[in-house]
């Protein structure tokens, strides 16, 4: 169903509530709080502290959990005997901008461009987590009680690998314990089509350093003669993916959990546009893991990117130089059931042997997360979907996301409780690219299915037996 | 035999004539004349109206050659019928400094520490250059008429490649024509050891681009289903050398012209002392192309270095990006008789087929020269010698340089001249590194040994039959 035949369209003009839930978007885009850029510590704090108010300002008992990182909100709604109890997960924390000179406009001065706002963080996830505290705000100032409590857990670190999330929430499991999760931080699966995501892939992250001589040498004086750290890293990040686009490290494939014939079907039947894919990237084609779809591969298949590179002289012209040192931040997408400390074990089972005499390779685990998969069966899923039909005037599709969550796993083992990734987004939105976007009709209509999703939830039983990791 | 034995040491104590050259030396180490970055061509044209001052304050003759690029400045005595010409080639213009933060004094502030001067430039090419100006301008100084004529071309562009001069070279021809080409620009053998260098090694300079999705995308839900062009750059690195450290180019060692017994016999006689070298750069061993001495791959073997390497984020923290595009710079350093054309084409040859669909390579190459060889029986190899004797007061053994000089070939084939490799540098000079020196007791040997070349060329014959390239 296209957009424009949705409900939800009917009440895309502006209302006073509209302009005043863009007006709040729009103060939390200004604030730049790169978590991964220590100078921007002072932003991250801001943020936290523009967050903490109006969920207090709402009616909300808020208070910070201890941490050594950046500040862990945590916030909640009297309890409703009798009713489940909801937990809302979300991040004020953004990826770093850069590079800047490829934004149309400043990524840190919202801007409305084709019903869409541009700025780092607008869809993840300032707007897409503002959508449920908008949710619940609307609802209360509706003069109603919620119909079951809500709790909401905004953290500031999600952006550099939840870092401190999890002993936050094995400190303080009782005052988190929930049946339900609801994260949104994540794409529908297209334009008029909301999806429901049961499955996120895992991370293991690195950073290698390769040192060579004490310092830069001269080419032309000692090329030959030294081992040179920028050709060994080569070598070594070559080493890593074999001509079928398999990861070469040993066991990396043990523990990975096939495609059911039931998943490949139905990521067959969505109505993915190949075509479109390329053109949107601008690419004459797609590479990766013989015998997989595109979709599988960026779904369900495990993968291995660098992230970064660097070395020597990278300046304008051509200097002779033989670099004293080379680096990489290198990641594999995991899936369940990959454990990231077997693959940090097997990256250096297969990279130390590799190193020639006169180099020195340090590699830096970064941080780690396993992939999830969560059971279709459970009562919440079918809430959400009638929850997003209301918001968005379209049944959801159930999909799988590349990208990874770290936090969702650790929701799922330390609460015992089911995830719902009900994401606003959408796959052309540039998130960790320039010119992020969220278009504005989703986020009202995220919020509208937020308000929703509430009643609908306080309508499913308590627990359900057969819920849980898949 | 040990520096403190040599004659030149008796008079390294501080004399008027010394701290007048010294001055100069270090007014022309304060310019910071890097010719690979455009931000200093200002100080690129101070350097050579300092060096043009210079000569005709010593009463020479001085013009620039026609030139779009960097001043070339031409100087020359007057004619003295009968006695060979001889033509000083020197170059002001100077490499990049960084990385800034390893300099122990400020790179364009000439700082003295046990008796080297240390600044970018010192040893490539200010210093050395300016022993043969002060060589010549102690001579006329002395009331003494030149015993033969002496000609300067002093460039600024060869640590870029040397882009203009061989247009410069080829277009003056009849006002360059000499004997023999004097070059002072490459090291020692050893403290105490000096050289006359017979081969130089060329180049072949490349920087390679993988160009992939229009943009910077996230590795979690592109990561898998897109091309990285940073996994491509690594394959094509990897694939440019063997395991056993040979050059997987088709056809490139077709032309390289192998060590002879004789040549591998004196590098094998020559006080190389390994152990000591890779303490001097701190590793624990060294690699390289199979079945060949460290001296033999520095000097006479060809090499694959990669030089600069970038992509996707380099700050602090994991930023999970998939990199829009990955660049590296690659140089090849060649032995007589490769040619950089056969390579470039080679290189295409071997890259091409190995990029994957989503991706785009551009072999852009920065410059090129064959390496060269000159014959050890020319009449002017034994005036050197001598000259050398005078100033250093030792013997010069012959040795070869892994670097390359470019214009030498330039000057052998276009102006069928002897060239005469003298370098006063040593080993560790940390020539293109941070904290670059040079020995001031070799600067003034050196101007010694400049002043008594002349003298010596003056006495052989004005052409010899037997002279040009082996």
């Amino acid at each position: 169903m296209s957009r424009s035949e949705t409900p939800a369209d009917h009440d895309t003009a502006a209302t006073p509530e509209k302009t005043r839930h863009e007006a709040a978007l729009f103060e939390l885009l200004r604030i730049p709080s790169v978590s991964a850029d220590s100078r921007h510590k002072g932003d991250v704090d801001r943020a936290a502290d523009w967050v903490e108010a109006r969920l207090t300002g709402m009616g909300l008992t808020v208070e910070r959990l201890a941490t050594p990182g950046a500040p862990i909100l945590f916030a909640q709604s009297p309890p409703v005997p009798g009713k489940p109890v909801a937990l809302v997960y979300g991040h004020y924390d953004v990826q770093p901008p850069d590079p800047l000179d490829e934004w149309l406009s400043p990524p840190f001065e919202p801007t409305v461009r084709d019903g869409n706002v541009y700025a780092r963080g607008a869809t993840d996830d300032k707007g897409q987590m503002l959508t449920h505290v908008l949710g619940v705000e609307s609802l209360l100032n509706a003069g109603g009680e919620l119909p079951l409590q809500v709790k909401f857990l905004i953290e500031g670190e999600e952006e550099v690998g939840s870092e401190h999330l999890d002993a936050a929430v094995a400190a303080n499991r009782d005052k988190l314990a929930c049946d339900v999760v609801v994260v949104s931080d994540s794409s529908q699966f297209a334009p008029g089509v909301p999806a429901v995501t049961y499955g996120l892939r895992g991370i293991a992250y690195y950073e290698l350093f390769v040192e060579g001589p004490k310092q830069d040498l001269h080419s032309g004086s000692f090329g030959g003669g030294v081992t040179n750290p920028a050709n060994v890293l080569a070598k070594l990040l070559a080493a890593l993916v074999d001509s079928e686009g398999r990861i070469r490290i040993p066991g990396f494939y043990d523990d990975v959990a096939p495609l059911t014939d039931r998943e490949r079907a139905e990521f067959a039947r969505l109505p993915f546009d190949e075509e479109r894919f390329l053109k949107q990237l601008n690419v004459d084609g797609v590479s990766g893991e013989v015998g997989y779809t595109t979709l599988e591969r960026r779904w369900a298949r495990p993968t291995c990117d660098i992230n970064g590179l660097w070395s020597g002289y990278q300046g304008e012209g051509a200097k002779t130089v033989l670099p004293a040192r080379a680096g990489a931040k290198v990641s594999f997408r995991l899936v369940p059931d990959q454990e990231p400390e077997k693959i940090t074990a097997g990256l250096r089972a297969l990279l130390e042997p590799l190193v020639p005499p006169g180099a020195k390779l340090t590699i830096k685990p970064h941080h780690g997360a396993p992939g999830v998969k969560f059971s279709l069966e459970s009562p919440y899923m079918e809430a959400a979907a009638a929850a997003i039909e209301q918001g968005f005037g379209a049944r959801p599709v159930y999909m799988r996301e590349g990208g990874s969550i770290p936090i969702v796993g650790t929701f799922a083992r330390e609460l015992d409780a089911d995830v719902l990734l009900l994401g606003w987004g959408l796959d052309d939105d540039n998130t960790h690219s320039p010119n992020e976007k969220f278009n504005l009709g989703d986020f009202h209509r995220g919020i509208q299915a937020s308000a929703a999703l509430w009643k609908q939830l306080s309508e499913c039983g308590m627990r359900s037996a057969d819920r849980g990791m898949s």
